[in-house]
């Protein structure tokens, strides 16, 4: 039996089967005797159909997770659920093997993709758990990772949470005898009986096997920002009861917490005390070449990076590439020199400037993981994620707690976009001096070519350059870490500045070969 | 040989390859005796950038399309394009394989997602002309269409000129002796000998097999809005300088005719006449059934849906069903009984509100396109594209010549999706009269369940009803298809609109089976 099919059939969800599944059922017509389970259940459907309105209004997002074992009622349970939702307000999301796009990149990439936007629901079936459980099965994705997927889904789950989002995760627990009961009924009905492959009655038989890693998986990410609730999910009405009333409970725990701001931001963190800044910021180069060294060179080194460039498209390793820096430091123009001979079809450009109000309403990290490059593939940020602890800590965009918390959340992002995708990450801080700029913005200013470049917003910002500078230190001091550490470019002089750039790059992508 | 391989290597562009050819270049680097081609290059690739800031100003999105024969230089080009531009303002687009989630979908789905927004640069390395040659070639994706892929693609470039979108095309060719050079100095060179497979060997002996088709569809497509320029890419730097000066003067036209307000007006089309209505609008049913026999009868349609879903999705036919209605006429509800057994997932509603400012600076049409179902998939559109013909027609959303001519783009739109996907389309129009909504308005505004659904908008649209009447007959009356119908559901009394909607999507769904 090939991993492929393992995967597949220990935790099934595939939308053939659900059909046949649902084809299967007889129980789809009203009994008599259900009117008691009826009058509850439409009562909790409205209860939930009002707390839908309610988050919609507070803009709060909510992620619903079902899980269970095969034959444990997840479509079931999906399916009941959307009965109640206003289909404006929610996403239901089916989780089945990655696409060739997804499996290009960092495991949960897809999973952020799928988070809702303020005041919507996610609904998902299955989620980053049977991924995880099916990967960490085949144990090959997870060897060369430092951490565990559970460490990788608490912080996914810690930081949509710290940003607002409500996560209820349940999941549909049968016996092994109950499991095989289903599955043999499944079997005698014409409708499901293909679903019950040979190789689903052989993960039914390491039940016991796998057991012992669900519950311990399970009890690893049993949260307080993201509990679990396992259901017995032998009685189909009671599975169904149990699903809506923790649902409609906690939802309505959240309106109640929300009324009282106080408790609200009771739940911020303390900010962490900032480190003392260990990386030097200089705007002259010192004195390792000179002018026409550097310009000689430049040609060789853009040569070198375009073979690099090849090497890493060829082994599959993505590059990610942050310029940041003070304004006319001379971002584009590094970039230009960097990409001159790069395959246009290897790399890409993100430039970064406000979110839009689409964006605005995910977490902020969400549109930068968007742009995650693919194996082999260079992005290059014109700007990047660091702009939380700059223009939006100095414009006051975002809260104190929210720039503080971003330094671990941003960390924590590079460190697993580094592990779980073998690649790179470069950062650069463009530094130049506060009278070198001046004499760039008035030669901007003065260049009909150039004009455009220099707006009243980059006079603006000149004024705040001591805050500017000290959102700068934390910064480095901050995100300054081994997979990820800050390279300041002195960039008073351009030709040096153009050199340095390329040369760590280079670098960096030899060590990743 | 296969298919796959013809396909892969009669029009090839694989990244690899790319990569390869760059490398195996030797003139990189400048000679002295490029002086003169430099100082051209120089002055094209500034007017280029200041061209880029202008289009960009005017909000003009512009399409550039790179095509021409295996081994012309295609990646050559694009790189050398990419020089001029301002990262900021295009996106290049390497155009291969298809992945599986658009090869569920019509043809030119992906292209269209692939336009650009307003003022912003597409640059196309191949694009939808090899996909459709290569499949033209292949003989098996166009037999069932009644229009070949050169109608498909003229309707999709003039929809997009009609909205504001410059689009230039370029072909490199070069003589089937030239290419047998440039194979052959490949072959010799190790970096790129891999590339020359014999597939590729063998495409080259069809070069005057496929010539013809090449040509005839080159000129088949060569349209005053989206024009082809043949260059003859035997030398590099005739080559570049050809293309570049070709888009800087065509650019440059497009700017100065802007300026002249009046030249843009008469661009716009007379409006086609308007049709006589043939669609009956009555909001009483008529005695079919009694409210008893709807009843009873609603939930055994409901599983006749379960299961016509299943067969759709098992043969991987879509399905799309569009609810236009005036406000209160019971499309949420409607939607409701009529997905009651439905699998979740295997169908998804798409609510349309106004389009966001990103949206807005697209093609009108793209953010439906975006929602196509793939094969065996149902979206059912709560709201839809004729909102182009309702609400912003009324409104003045948008302008008399858009409107008129949104009939003939939204008939071929639902055409091209009808024939490219082999699915179907319906289309209801829930009609109420003006004393019922009244009373559902007042229902509402006392059901402190229900008040959230009432808004002053319903009460202002309520005071247009005499012009929203105009529209919806017109709309009625020219978007009426053979293949795509108008059903109107006479929906006074919800037992049974629910009915007949539910009963017309059977039979729509039979006749696709």
């Amino acid at each position: 039996m090939s991993y492929e099919s393992d995967e597949q059939n220990l935790i099934s969800l595939n939308r053939f089967g659900s059909f046949a599944i649902m084809l299967g059922k007889v129980d789809l017509t009203k009994t008599a005797d259900e009117s008691t389970f009826d009058k509850t259940l439409t009562s909790l459907q409205e209860r939930l159909g009002i707390l839908q309105r309610a988050f919609r209004d507070q803009n709060i997002p909510t992620i619903i997770v079902i899980e269970g074992w095969n034959a444990a009622g997840i479509t079931m349970a999906v399916h009941e659920i959307v009965q109640a939702l206003d289909p404006r307000g929610f996403a239901l999301h089916a989780i089945e093997r990655a696409s060739e796009e997804e499996r290009a990149r960092p495991f949960l990439w897809r999973f952020w993709l799928r988070t809702p936007p303020q005041g919507r629901i996610a609904l998902f079936a299955r989620s980053w758990y049977s991924r995880a459980i099916s990967e960490e099965m085949q144990k090959h994705t997870w060897q060369k990772s430092l951490k565990g997927p559970e460490d990788q889904i608490n912080r996914f789950e810690r930081q949509l949470h710290d940003n607002g989002t409500v996560i209820l995760k349940f999941f549909l627990h049968i016996s092994k005898e109950e499991q095989k009961l289903r599955l043999e009924e499944r079997e005698r009905n014409p409708l499901t009986a293909w679903l019950v492959t040979p190789s689903i009655w052989n993960v039914h038989r390491h039940y016991d096997d796998s057991f012992p890693l669900i519950n311990d998986f399970i009890n690893k990410t049993n949260t307080d920002y993201a509990p679990w609730t396992v259901v017995e999910a032998t009685d189909r009405k009671y599975t169904i009861l149990k699903i809506y009333s923790t649902i409609v409970k906690n939802l309505e725990k959240v309106v109640e917490a929300a009324k009282d701001t106080k408790s609200r931001k009771s739940r911020q963190k303390e900010p962490a005390k900032s480190k003392k800044n260990p990386v030097e910021r200089r705007s002259k180069p010192y004195n390792e070449y000179t002018r026409e060294e550097c310009q000689q060179t430049l040609n060789n080194l853009q040569i070198e990076m375009l073979e690099l460039h090849y090497l890493l498209f060829k082994r599959k390793i993505p590059l990610m590439i942050a310029y940041e820096g003070w304004d006319a430091a001379g971002k584009g123009g590094n970039i230009t020199r960097l990409t001159r001979f790069m395959n246009p079809l290897g790399y890409y450009v993100v430039p970064i400037s406000a979110p839009t109000s689409h964006e605005s309403q995910y977490h902020y990290l969400r549109r930068f993981i968007k742009h995650f490059p693919p194996g082999g593939d260079i992005a290059i940020f014109d700007r990047s994620w660091y702009g939380r602890v700059l223009v939006e800590r100095v414009e006051g965009f975002c809260s104190e707690p929210e720039w503080q918390r971003a330094y671990q959340e941003i960390n924590e992002m590079e460190e697993d976009f580094i592990y779980s995708s073998g690649g790179g990450i470069v950062k650069f801080w463009l530094e130049i001096s506060k009278d070198e700029q001046l004499k760039r913005f008035q030669q901007r200013a003065n260049d009909p070519l150039k004009i455009y470049k220099i707006t009243e917003d980059d006079w603006r910002n000149r004024d705040k350059w001591d805050h500017y500078e000290e959102a700068v230190d934390e910064m480095l001091a901050r995100t300054s870490t081994d997979v990820a550490p800050w390279t300041v470019i002195e960039s008073d002089e351009k030709w040096y500045a153009r050199v340095k750039a390329i040369k760590t790059v280079i670098k960096t992508a030899q060590n990743l070969l």
